[in-house]
C-alpha cells in the first residue's frame, strides 16, 4: 500500500551541533534501512529546499505511522501524507508489493 | 532530470460526453506512450481525488513543458511542478536515466 | 484500517431536479449499504453546512478509493482524506475490525 | 450533543523533560477518564502527525469548553472545533446519548 | 446555548428576479419569526458586504442545524459557525436563556 | 456605532507568572469597566479557544482604536475588526445607543 | 471618520455591453458626486489590476455602508474595508473633516 | 509616482526598552521629515492594529526602496507594496507631484 | 524602472474559437512590439502552466499600467506585479535603461 | 536551462553581528562569482522587502540545487523555485546558453 509523503525539515538553529550531526546521521541510517526493507521506496530532494518527497510501501496506516513517528528528525519535520492507489493508466504490473 | 507533478482534473460538467470520452482515452494513450519512452516514470492516483501524482524523467525544462502542454486534458488540469534532485540518503544507483 | 473523510457537497443549481433527486437517493442508499457492510463506520452532518465528516474502515487504500470514486455524488464533492492510526490513549479494544 | 475536534500538539522543545513527561501522562489520564464518563467518544491518531481527531458527546457548549480548556496540554494545542448533527443517512439509532 | 454565525450571501446573477425577490422576502420573514421566538438573538450587517454576523440561542446543535438548513437563501450562503461559551469577564447575568 | 472584534490571545510562555496574573486581572477589570460604560456591549468565549468575540458600541473609529490599543493584553492579541451597520431584518429598535 | 476600501471589479463577460457601459458610466458619475460632497476623499488605480484603493470620510459606519451598497457596480465588486484612525506621527492638522 | 504601503509592526518583546524607545522615536522623526519633503504623503493608523496604511509620492522604485529600507523599524516590519496609477474617475488635477 | 509581472491566463472555454485565435495573435504582436520598443524586457513561460513571468522597463507606474491594461488578453489574466530595484550584488552596469 | 527563484531573507536578530556581516559578505561574493560564470543571470531587489527575484541558467536540476544549497545565507532563506521554458512570443534568439 503506497503513500506519498512530503517532509520539510526545520532544525532549530540553536540545537547543539553534535546533537544535530548525530540526528542527521541517524536519520540517514534509518532511511537507508527502510529502503533495504522495501518500505521506503523512493526519496527525492526538492530543488532549493531542505525537503524531500518520498514514497512508502507499507502494510497499513499503522505501519506508516510507526515509521514516520520514529524518524529521528520527527520533532523538526512538517509532514504531508497522501494515500495513493493504482492509476488506471499505469503500465507497471503492480505498483505495490504489499496489498 | 526528474520532476514531480501533481495534476488535479476538473472536466466541465457540460462537455459533450463523446468529446469527454475521447479526451480521456487520448490522455490514457498519451500517458502510456510516455511511460514506454521512459519519460513518464510513475503515476499514482490520489485516494478519493480525481488527481494523480506523477514523476517525469526528461532532458530539460523545455522537454517537460512540451509534454505537459500537450496533455489532451491540459485545459482542464491544475498542475503543480516540483524540480527534483538526488537525495543524499538515496541508495538507488542513479535516480534519473537522463542527466 | 481507518480513514476520516470530510465531504463538502456542491450540486450545480441547474442540474435537472429529477436527476438531482435521483442522485441524492442513490447516494443515501449507497451510504447505508456501506454502513451495513461495516465499511462506512460513522457519518455526521456538519452543523450549518451541506457537508459531512465520515469514518471508513477498509482493507486498504485501494478499497477506500473505490468506495469514494463510486459515490453517486462524487463529481460534486470536495473530499479531504486523513489516514488514521490507533491513538495510545484510546481505551477501546481495537479501533478497526480490519487490519 | 456531538462535536468533532482536531488537536495539533506543539510542545516547546525547551520544556523541562520532567514537566513534559508529567504533562503527557496527565493528558493521557484525563483523556481516559473522559472516555470512561462517555464524553470523549472517539480519539484517533492522524498518521504522521502529532495530532488527533476526536469526537465529544457533551451536554452543551459550556461543557465542551470546560473539557478542552482543562486539557493539561491546552497551552500547546491548536484546536479546531466542528459542531455535529445527525446525518439523514445515518443508520445508527441515535448518534448522541445526550440531547 | 449560543453560536456566532457569519453568513455571506451570493445569489446567482441569472436567478429569475421574481424568484429572487420572493426568496429575499421569505428570508426576512423567517429571520424575524426566529427573532420573535428568541432563537435569532442578534443580526448585524457587515459594512460594505452582502453579509451578516448573527448570534443564535438554541437548545442544541440539532436545533441550530435545522434553523440554518431551512434558511430560504441557504443554497446561496457561505456559513461560518462558532460555538460560544460564557466569558469569565462578562458582567451579564447569563448570556443564554437556554442551557 | 457598532464593531465586531475577534481577539485571539497568545501570552508568551516565559512571561513572569506574576506579570501574567497581573495582566489578566487588569484585562478583566478594564473589560468590566467598559461594559459598565456601555462601550463593550458583548463578550463571548469561543469554545476550545483562548479567544473571544466581542461587540463594541463607540462614538467613532478613534474611540474604538483607543479602547483596543489600551487593552492590557494588547501586545499579545491578534485582533480582527469588522465594522457593523443595522441589518434591514433586525427587529430591535436601534442596535446602537451611539450614533 | 476615515476608512480605506479596496475594490476589485469583476464584471461578468456575458453582461450585455450596453448594460455594462451604462453601469460603468453611472459608477463614474456616482464616484465623482461623492468626491464633490467630500465623502470619497481619494481613489487610486492599482497598477495592472481592475481594482482601486479608496479612502472615504463619512459620518459613521451606517453612512459608509449606504455609500458602498449603492455603488452601481456593487454586485460585481469584492470589497475590503479597513477602519482608520489618526496616526501619532501624522503632521496634518486633522485627517478627517468629520468627527 | 504613488505607492500604497501597508506596514505591520512587530517589535520583539525582549528588545531593550531603551533601544525600543529610541527606535520608535527615530521612526517618528524619520516619518515626519519625509512628510515635510513631500514623499510620505499620507499615514493612517489601522484601527485595533499596530499597523498603518501609507501613501508615498516618489521619483521612482529606487527612491521608494531607499525610503523603506532605511526605516528605523524596518527589521520589525512586514511591508506590502502596491503601485498606484491615476484613476479615470479621479477629479483631483493630478494625484502625484512627481512624474 | 523595472517591474516583474507574473501573468496567469484563463481564456473561457466557450469563447468563440475565431475570437480566441485573434486575441492570442494580437497578444503576441503586442508583446513583440513592446519587446522592440524595449519596454517588455523579458518573457519566460512557466513550465506546465498557461502563464509567464515577465520583466518590464518603463518610465513610471502610469506607463506600466497602460501597457498591462491594454493587453489584448487582459480580461482573462490574473496579474501579480512586483516593483524592482537594483540589487547591491548585481554586477551589471545598470539594470534599467530608464531612470 | 532557466529557473526563476524568489529568495526571502530572514536573518535571526540574535545572530552575532560579526557572523552576520561575514555571512552577508560571503553571500555577495558567491553571488558575483556565479554571475561571472554565467549561472546567476539576473538578480533584482524587491522594493521594500529583504528579498530578491533571480534567474539562473544551469545545466540541470542537480546544478541548481547545488548552487542554492550552498548559498551562505541558505539556512535563513525561504526559496520559491519556478522552472522556465522559452516563451513562443519571445524575440530573443535563445533565452538560455545551456541546453
Amino acid at each position: 500500500m503506497l503513500f506519498a509523503v512530503r517532509m520539510d525539515v526545520d532544525i532549530p538553529r540553536d540545537l547543539d551541533p553534535e546533537v544535530r550531526e548525530d540526528l542527521v546521521a541517524r536519520e540517514k541510517a534509518y532511511c537507508r534501512e527502510l529502503q533495504k526493507s522495501g518500505e521506503w521506496v523512493h526519496i527525492w530532494r526538492c530543488v532549493g529546499q531542505y525537503a524531500n518527497i518520498s514514497v512508502f510501501d507499507v502494510a497499513d496506516n499503522e505501519a506508516l505511522h510507526q515509521i514516520l513517528w520514529n524518524l529521528p528528525l520527527f520533532p523538526y519535520l512538517t509532514l504531508d501524507v497522501t494515500a495513493l492507489a493504482r492509476h488506471p493508466s499505469d503500465l507497471a504490473p503492480t505498483s505495490s508489493r504489499k496489498t
